[in-house]
């Protein structure tokens, strides 16, 4: 039987979830995604992601990896994997990689998304993926800030206490907040990021923006600064990772759906 | 004591709620905001809704009135009524209003909007408040029923079944799909709307925009065609309560928040 790998694209909303990475005792999407393949496959294989996310965060488009044999119908994986998921977790997109392709490993970058808004009262419709933001804020600050983040730094600042194992430098493409009507958003494209990292980033920009903090006070944080300098987590209901991006080399067929 | 007439604009993620109507044995929206408020007013009073919205059907803006005691703080009203209510239900903003209002009969219109997704699979992300749309429509012809759908007529045959009491006509003011991307929305403003009825017209629209009936027979059930006649009522969740609109005269403060 010849094996091959396939990537799966994984949305979930993370409300309910104990985050990515399965746990002992604890309901994760990871999990839950190895129950639900087994039912289609027959037989319990690892699902391997392209990073965890913490419990409460969201993702449009998580990425994993499953070893399996070769020419294993690719809508088999995405319908018949959710016909077993619960409405909360879905199978977006299945592909067959080369050989050698790991959802980790292969990322060149990851994209995620932190939803604010600013509103007395924020709508449950908005509710589940969108946190409050009281008082005033200077976009401008908020810029800058993120303007500093592009670029090689070491996050340790950012790292959540205690899980910054190996380096902790990072390379990030982009970073911008957006701001429409009562929605501000921050967008971080990089090639990697330590636990906690967006939340920490996010927590710390906003003193930024009330004029708590500095810009250059922030700068300084960029250098390798310990995690107490820095400012509290965002919370998680926030954040949602958007894409994991691999090279178009790594994809040995087309994508299903396309 | 003098009394006054107080709305409260409301929102719901209608998914675990049996509805918006108290009603024995279930969890609906209304039962639930009475009993936050009777902890913020020490007495149980009814909240009078504009209208009820069916089990799963969402809100943005909802609205609805309580009779109480005049000089009340309206951020009591927000703020402490929402310290007691679950996350799924939020008082946006309360004002006084002159005391012959009545949040169902000063009703000048309502807005609902429908939301579609022409993808494959809809992330969970999309999916508590979107219905996915399987196979190709006609978005002109689309169009052309929701132009037919604005003005006067006898909505019987999109009533729930035994749920039209009263005279079966209503006024549309404003009908229309949009398109972006992979959404299509419907929207509709009306001075009222019969039960089901957004649901009917919605899910028998589609059936025009998939080529399975004509514009002229659609138009045909507009003249007071048994509910037999119509096609299937669109999924609730789909379904979101945007807006009750009242005329400036009813309004005697200025609302909180603003």
């Amino acid at each position: 039987m010849s094996v091959a790998v396939y990537r799966l694209v994984i949305a979930y909303d993370g409300t309910d979830w104990a985050g990515w990475q399965r746990q002992p005792g604890a309901e994760t999407v990871q999990g839950t995604v190895e129950s639900a393949l087994a039912e289609v496959l027959g037989e319990r294989v690892a699902v391997v992601g392209a990073g965890r996310t913490d419990a409460g965060v969201h993702a449009s488009g998580q990425a994993a990896h499953v070893r399996w044999r070769s020419g294993f119908p690719l809508s088999g994986l995405v319908h018949g994997t959710n016909s077993h998921l619960p409405p909360s977790v879905r199978v977006m997109q299945a592909s067959s990689m080369v050989p050698e392709f790991h959802a980790r490993k292969s990322a060149r970058a990851k994209q995620y998304r932190y939803r604010l808004r600013r509103e007395p009262v924020i709508s449950p419709l908005h509710g589940r993926y969108c946190v409050a933001l009281r008082g005033e804020v200077d976009l401008e600050a908020l810029g800058g800030a993120a303007s500093a983040v592009v670029g090689r730094h070491d996050f340790t600042a950012f790292a959540r206490s205690g899980g910054a194992h190996g380096q902790p430098w990072r390379r990030i493409d982009e970073a911008e907040w957006t701001s429409s009507g009562p929605q501000l958003e921050f967008r971080i494209v990089g090639e990697g990021f330590l636990r906690g990292m967006v939340r920490g980033l996010v927590g710390t920009m906003l003193e930024v923006g009330r004029g708590r903090r500095t810009l250059e006070q922030f700068e300084d944080l960029l250098r390798g600064r310990p995690r107490t300098e820095a400012g509290p987590n965002a919370p998680a209901r926030g954040l949602t990772l958007e894409r994991v991006d691999y090279e178009e080399s790594w994809f040995a067929s087309e994508s299903f759906p396309l």
